[in-house]
């Protein structure tokens, strides 16, 4: 008999989910103490880890994780959600692409006024789109921008192929090329090797490039951001994720007349979605199989 | 030698295109009386038509040729053109459809205010979208729903099934599934057949949907259109197209809270893209070959 901890926001939502699956040989604790699992949103569970002495499973709520690998506790195997957030993503990303290129937000003050007046503007179709990461999330966005008609690149550790994107390549081999680029969305996670990866040596060669951070906030250096808007490398930032979340009043991002900012909202765990995983996990656990959405501690993915 | 007439928002640059183009047999003039073949914005060709003695090809740098259709002229054929609004149009669609389901606005009223709050929403992913028209636009808008997961519905006039959609129908059996539909967006023409077509009784069984017009406003009863909004059968409108264009200044749509009003700038003919096609019609022209993107002036597309 196994014994599951839930901690996250959508706890109440859990409850009633496990109480409606019977997943067999699996009982609720609220005790973390005695828990062999548990279903956690990473930020929530750190401060319980230290009471964690019969965890051997946790099951995160979220795609990062970020905030478990940080924290000095390694005994237990480590599971992710994933592939539910990249219709999310996708959303996020062109909904606020095509609100900036298509002036949306233009027309709204124009409407404002019963002011009837066109603006010029471009289509996506022939520009290029690079994407920081080459993972499910990044694949969805590709799959999204190749229907409507950009050329898609994809950035990875060793450059490999993969399958959603017209080319792919390292970090540095796309920061030589940002000028070819005409948007860039961050996908990246959060880990040793990509903390404020896209710092002002990363901008050098961008210009007028749009840019979209779905990623963490950690792989930017704000600084440098902002000066790279006033240089004109960058013509916008569209940020679901920064460096103090909640962003703190008086940062410069809220103020910023090329910066909009988000509540970290891009994909959200939907708790129906992410119990579906839990729940096809635990049986793979149950039957003694290997998990599915391994995260490695080191690789920090 | 034929003579070719420009008259056009962009006769500039579609002057400049033809000397640089170079046709054979090809001379421009500024003489409406004297040309053979005519390049022209529907709505300005209308007036010079009692002067197209010699006309005998118009070439429509729109879309949609109502304008010319309505006029009491038909000795000269009639092309439009086509293939080249598709993406345009579905970054209109999913610009404007995204921005409200994910609150696109409303977290820009919170940046202003530096005020952190996530709200709920819900994905595309799932949801069905039926488009009125199974045209090259609408085939376009289908294969870009489908990349964001939706499910697509088409009509058109026989019901018969086209490629991109997962279904198809006519619009009156659409009309008896409307509850079943999230969104609905009309590439419909303006013809006698699709006059306010989208009346009271179109809307009876809508239920919280989300209406998108990329058509023409006269497929649209407007009276009727505001009536639902109030009825909740329709949850909110955005429209590219009205009755009246520009949009007159005390127009209930410009202040009603759930319309969004754009300046018909859904699908812009870029003068180059335009000229592409109107040199290669005028390639089979020279050559005797028939015409493509043909209008049909009963059919009135």
């Amino acid at each position: 008999m196994d014994k599951v901890y839930v901690i996250s926001e959508h706890a109440a939502t859990y409850h009633q989910l496990l109480a409606t699956a019977q997943l067999p040989d699996l009982a609720l604790t609220h005790n973390a103490e005695e828990a062999t699992i548990w279903l956690a949103d990473p930020p929530l569970a750190v401060s319980k880890l230290p009471h964690a002495n019969a965890l051997r499973w946790l099951q995160s709520t979220f795609a990062g994780t970020d905030a478990l690998i940080q924290a000095p506790f390694r005994h237990y195997q480590l599971t992710n959600v994933r592939g539910i957030f990249g219709p999310l993503m996708a959303e996020y990303v062109f909904g606020h692409l095509l609100t900036n290129t298509r002036h949306i937000g233009q027309y709204a003050k124009q409407q404002a006024q019963c002011h009837w007046q066109p603006q010029p503007y471009q289509s996506l179709h022939g520009q290029t789109l690079a994407i920081l990461g080459t993972g499910a999330i990044g694949q969805h966005i590709a799959t999204v921008a190749h229907a409507f008609g950009m050329t898609v690149l994809g950035t990875n550790q060793t450059g490999r192929s993969v399958e959603a994107f017209d080319h792919t390549m390292t970090l540095p081999e796309l920061q030589q090329r940002l000028r070819e680029i005409d948007v860039l969305v961050s996908t990246l996670p959060a880990t040793d090797k990509t903390h404020q990866c896209l710092n002002a040596a990363f901008w050098q060669h961008a210009q007028d490039l749009f840019f979209i951070n779905v990623g963490r906030g950690a792989t930017v250096d704000e600084h440098a951001l902002i000066h790279a808007l006033e240089a004109k490398q960058l013509r916008g930032a569209v940020l679901d994720v920064m460096q103090q979340e909640p962003l703190p009043e008086s940062h410069p991002f809220w103020t910023h007349p090329k910066v909009t900012v988000t509540p970290h909202i891009a994909a959200v765990s939907f708790p129906d979605q992410v119990f579906t995983l839990f729940a096809d996990n635990y049986r793979r656990w149950h039957a003694g199989k290997p998990l599915v959405h391994h995260v490695d501690f080191d690789k920090g993915y």
